[in-house]
């Protein structure tokens, strides 16, 4: 892992000669395994020191004491002991060789072979395989095989381990465990505050006569084989786990007993059982191979690293985004680690987005329900606030649970003053950023029926927020004391970034009232008049201060921002690390500098450049990107993608390439707590959006590609109105292809074109 | 740690070296360091897999859902990880030589020193040191020495980690973090359930310049400390811990908030501070010269694990009871580990209470005031089950905690029943236990003021639970449906340690009704008519039926027990592990065999000798001896020492050294959650009331020492009545001296000896 750029050779895989036992966190977020459903961590079968073994489960979220809920870490079924002679195996043995390891994105796979020497000389062979089914969601499959040129007594020790917790906070009350009959064990728990049931099972086999037992520890429940194993002959140990919830979407709307819980979850072992394992496996590499088939972006650039990053990017969002249910959100860190919570942000709409739009419009639906879904949360936050309509939350979990940010911090290390947060309160963009998601969803489906049932009306609340939040000031509506993107900068007005979005916003709520659908109005009038909402949004809209270029063509980020003390940052920008100005200075007087946590004004400049003239775009970029430290994960993707729509090679390069470094570069601590859901978005985003140049346009699509030099070409699909294409772009230019669907045009570099 | 027992050359030292990794968790029970107040176990200072690291404070109990309270884990401040170049030490690293550690049971010091060569060949040696103060309760104090032939940079990461939990469970709520001025650290926590307050604080300095900064982390608090270490140079780091809680005794009576908790908590490490690390250990270490030139108990035996063995024996029950607190218990796994959870049974008056009675008298004392603290809750439980008195709880943690044995367990495994368990109701023998020990005090301190106060109105309670318990059937009184102390046979009737132990009790407080006390008087009758009482207690005491040796000179453990199917259980007996006939045979089965867990009449001829003749007593343990597993770490020690008061010296011996393994023995995982009290109680008994022959007779004290063959000698303290004695047996016979305090007559051999 000290270099894993070195050591990987297939794009296709990220792989390691060195379990580097000290160093094992990040590894274990970059290579976790999912189906949107669940998300386990690479950990290893054997326990070590300073890992975090996590399988998570999307939306089974536990509040504790004073904290905002998070995932619950479930139940742990990845362990598997064994010893050799009464020796227990561990990689801490100096007697490792010929060791490999691998996390196959082809496939989903993770695997990992060694040859330990025991203490008595004796060479044992281990391979371990494991993948989550793409076609079984509830499925997780192991084999272990292990084999040995000599004799060898074989102990093995594997269950399900209740003793996890999300960094000492228990989720879960005291659980049930049980033994059946056909060898399957269950655990049974419930979390402690939002009382939801889950069940796990396992089966484990072996294709070698055993003897053994079971045994239940504190919160866990294991088997113990032991056998005698042949010189020369090996052993496949094979395990199956499966997960249940009561919150999983086959249940919804049901309220669900353990009892269902438990036979189904035994069910899902049976059906897996009873097509076997090597159908099981198949199953999975297939799905696996029609994704790929189906959505590859693939970059030719010459540095396999680069090539790597898209596939990385690809694979993560593939398994982040639930499969098929509407009421669940995609966590900062997705399901790769503790990390916020699982919490989701603007990043969601902003980032993450975008993908699944043009590749699999039916979950871009989905995420836009679960935030229709949160509307009841964001109606009632909105009125704690004393405002209008839906004020979205600024980080939300399960769709009844509202706001989740913590609104005060712990006591202040050193003052022990309790400190209050203002996110929930100032940070108000992502409530546009919700309504922009709208509408490019509907820009690029032409999907009339959302619109119809849940698009517009969230439209509507969210532009009636920003009508009641503007206030009436020197003739015009501002926004005042808020926190845009740039977090380095608290209470600020007339943020430039919220408040274009909250006039795109009030905008498209204009025009749907204009001509207010019959429904829509039906279903306004239960909590307001509406022809006085209509009035409001349009008065508001028509007015909203949008700050203009000043003189010397320089937006402002809010008001008065050029007037705090310039500093050269230069020499932080150089630094791997982030956070690295905190060392020489407080928040207090990085908040009074011009000097910027992440994009903000760029950020515009990706989400609506056609307000803003070319000359106004690179003259505000050159400003800010000067300025800004790139503190936050979701920044340089967002300047790297700028910086290609606007030609600037070599820092849109530059900036593309540290993009990627975000979770795959050497800095080493960064991703312990999960990948970077928002940066592994930007990555796709910078690629496809950025140098691919593609563009939602006021009249429709548009592509507008370069190609970054020393590469030789890449290629994306997309899909446009039910229409798929494949985009490629090399030194010969831009050819689009239609795969599936209708003809549809599109613009390509200026022209409009009908593929 | 394969053979602790050949790699060590002191008997004074448990030594290893290796770190032996892979199995961990029993050196840290072993090694467990404290005062009574606390007990940290000897986890190494940097993480690893596969431990466990508890610093546990006795009466810090918790309870969580379904389960019974215990001794919650309280934030952990032994860790302390280093970097050196930026690569982090671990004992994982190939490079480790020169490697020791030892715990010095003289002066309560677990050390460890070592080379670790670096990756770039730097060669770092690091010794660590840590103490628990024996004089200043609440304070821990560990250093670390780093230094290296070559330059090095070196990091160091070292504070409080608050994430701890009881094998998975938390108890813990969200804590507060504070940093102070003086470099002082803090985290403020609360029990989840039972709502103790908890302090803890350290501070970290170092002899060489550093920079740092504190940082924070869920839950926790640490020291970050960065310096330049010139070739050659040395660095030795300080840290200081201390805690306090609110159930400190120091706030008995009191309700204590959480500032004054942080007050005293900063108090103590700033007085520590004060008088220097030096002068803090010294301290230490002439408390620890004071009590082993006090009281230590010396075995020559030419066996050096012997010899060790009871120093061991003596270091943990130093080290495991309250200097000062009488509302503590000693746990069946004392301070040393999770195991039993804290829980007092009946090993503390049977087991470790006579050690105390014998050579501190007054902690003997405050034993027996935490279980007067506890009669309240054994009145309350007797009523419950429709009895009168006190019928004290299997297992007891907080004196106002109730029964804190599980009556019901999780669900069967196998058929999804759950399990009821029937301790509370049924190991009733702990009740007659508690009495004993109030005899046994009074008989050897003669302190009638404990039994004005305490004493007298305990076993006339204790006793009325006898009375009312026993059923009048065959015109005697029968005590039915008990489990002895032999747990491998459930409800039987007429159960000959408990009629035997609760005959004892009834006598006891017929004696003292029968001139009954003024003070007692008025106590009891608020509750009772004395005279009823009297009569029924004198009745019951008449007329309970005690099982008297048959025709064939066996008494019968119970009633029935030699209609049960005969099982030769040679083989099992020569296992080192217990529970092996479990692999074999069902528990429904083991139930219906003349096959015993542990003594249980055998238990008798330890506590009651003089009720029966030596024919009896010699007969009945061949009978019993030849068909219990010991499957107990109850049970060896007691069979130890009847056999050396008998003189059977072959299995005396062997018995006295199985008794000695069972913590120190090469079983790898029987002590993993701490060491056995009772056993560790044991060996003391073993020797001094064994070998040594030591026993309150109704008359007085007696000794009637044999020597072992090959042991060259031993000697041990007593005191009694307040005098001092110290009893010296060699070939040469038993030598008697008076250290201090008034003359006092004493039989030795069967004369008696004025001292």
């Amino acid at each position: 892992m000290k270099n894993m750029k070195q050591c990987c050779e297939s794009k296709w895989k990220l792989q390691s000669n060195t379990p580097d036992l000290t160093r094992m966190k990040k590894r274990e977020s970059l290579w976790t395994q999912g189906n949107g459903y669940m998300g386990v961590r690479a950990s290893f079968e054997e326990e070590y020191a300073d890992t975090v073994r996590d399988t998570l489960i999307n939306g089974v979220f536990d509040q504790s004491k004073d904290e905002p809920a998070e995932l619950a870490n479930i139940p742990d079924t990845t362990n598997f002991e064994l010893w050799v002679d009464g020796e227990r195996f561990t990689m801490q043995s100096e007697e490792i060789d010929d060791f490999a390891m691998e996390l196959n994105m082809r496939n989903g796979e993770f695997s990992r072979t060694l040859t330990w020497t025991t203490s008595s000389g004796k060479k044992v062979r281990i391979a371990y395989n494991r993948f989550i089914s793409q076609t079984r969601k509830h499925i997780m499959a192991q084999t272990v095989e292990v084999s040995s040129p000599q004799a060898i007594s074989l102990s093995v020790v594997s269950g399900i381990n209740g003793k996890v917790t999300n960094t000492g906070v228990q989720h879960f009350d005291h659980p049930q465990k049980r033994a059946y009959p056909d060898g399957i064990r269950g655990l049974y728990l419930c979390t402690l505050q939002s009382k939801v049931d889950v069940a796990v099972h396992y089966s484990l086999t072996a294709n070698h006569a055993w003897e053994g037992k079971t045994t239940i520890d504190r919160r866990s429940v294991y088997n113990h084989m032991e056998m005698e194993l042949g010189a020369g002959k090996s052993v496949t140990f094979t395990k199956l786990s499966s997960f249940a919830t009561a919150r999983d979407i086959e249940y919804a709307g049901q309220t669900v007993d353990g009892a269902t819980l438990a036979q189904d979850g035994i069910r899902y072992i049976q059906e897996a059982e009873q097509v076997g394992f090597e159908t099981l496996r198949k199953e999975n590499q297939t799905a696996w191979e029609a994704f790929w088939n189906d959505s590859l972006v693939e970059i030719k650039s010459g540095d396999i690293f680069l090539d790597r990053a898209i596939l990385f990017s690809q694979y993560h969002l593939h398994i982040m985004a639930s499969p098929d249910d509407n009421r669940l959100g995609i966590g900062g860190k997705a399901l790769s680690g503790e990390g916020y919570g699982g919490h989701s942000f603007w990043d969601t709409e902003m980032f993450v987005f975008p993908y699944y739009l043009f590749h699999d419009p039916a979950c871009a639906r989905r995420l836009l329900e679960y935030r229709y879904q949160l509307l009841d949360v964001a109606k009632e936050k909105a009125k704690g606030y004393g405002y209008l309509g839906a004020m979205y939350p600024w980080e939300s979990t399960w769709i009844t649970d509202g706001e989740m940010s913590n609104q005060f911090g712990d006591l202040d290390l050193v003052t022990g003053e309790r400190r209050q947060y203002y996110m929930n309160e100032t940070e108000i963009h992502v409530t546009a950023g919700i309504a922009y998601a709208i509408d490019q969803y509907f820009r690029v489906t032409g999907d009339t029926e959302f619109m119809e049932k849940y698009g517009n009306e969230m439209i509507v609340l969210t532009a009636l927020f920003w009508a009641s939040r503007a206030e009436k000031k020197n003739g015009r509506y501002e926004i005042l004391g808020v926190i845009g993107p740039d977090e380095y900068k608290e209470f600020v007005d007339n943020n430039a970034y919220t408040n274009y979005m909250a006039k795109k916003n009030l905008e498209l709520a204009k025009n749907i009232l204009q001509n207010c659908p019959e429904d829509l109005y039906k279903k306004l009038r239960c909590d307001y008049n509406v022809e006085k909402i209509t009035e409001k949004i349009t008065e508001v809209a028509e007015n909203i201060y949008l700050p203009k270029p000043q003189e010397d063509g320089i937006i402002e980020q809010f008001v008065g921002v050029k007037d705090l003390k310039p500093y050269d940052i230069t020499h932080y920008k150089t630094k791997t690390k982030v956070f690295t100005m905190f060392y020489e200075f407080g928040f207090a007087e990085i908040l009074k500098m011009q000097v910027f946590k992440q994009a903000d004004l760029v950020m515009l400049f990706y989400s609506m450049r056609e307000l803003f003239d070319e000359e106004t775009i690179r003259k505000n970029f050159a400003y800010y990107e000067e300025r800004t430290l790139h503190d936050s994960s979701l920044s340089m993707c967002i300047h790297a993608l700028v910086a290609a729509r606007l030609g600037i090679k070599e820092m849109a390069d530059k900036l593309f390439y540290d993009s990627c470094c975000v979770d795959l570069g050497d800095n080493t601590d960064n991703s312990d707590a999960g990948i970077h859901s928002a940066s592994i978005g930007g990555i796709w985003l910078a690629t496809v959006m950025g140098y691919g140049g593609l563009y939602v346009t006021p009249e429709g699509l548009s592509l507008d590609p370069v190609l970054p030099d020393r590469w030789e070409e890449y290629a994306f699909y997309i899909t446009y109105r039910g229409t798929k294409l494949k985009v490629l772009i090399n030194v010969e230019g831009c050819t689009v292809t239609r795969i599936s669907g209708q003809e549809v045009k599109i613009t390509v570099q200026g022209e409009e074109r009908t593929v």
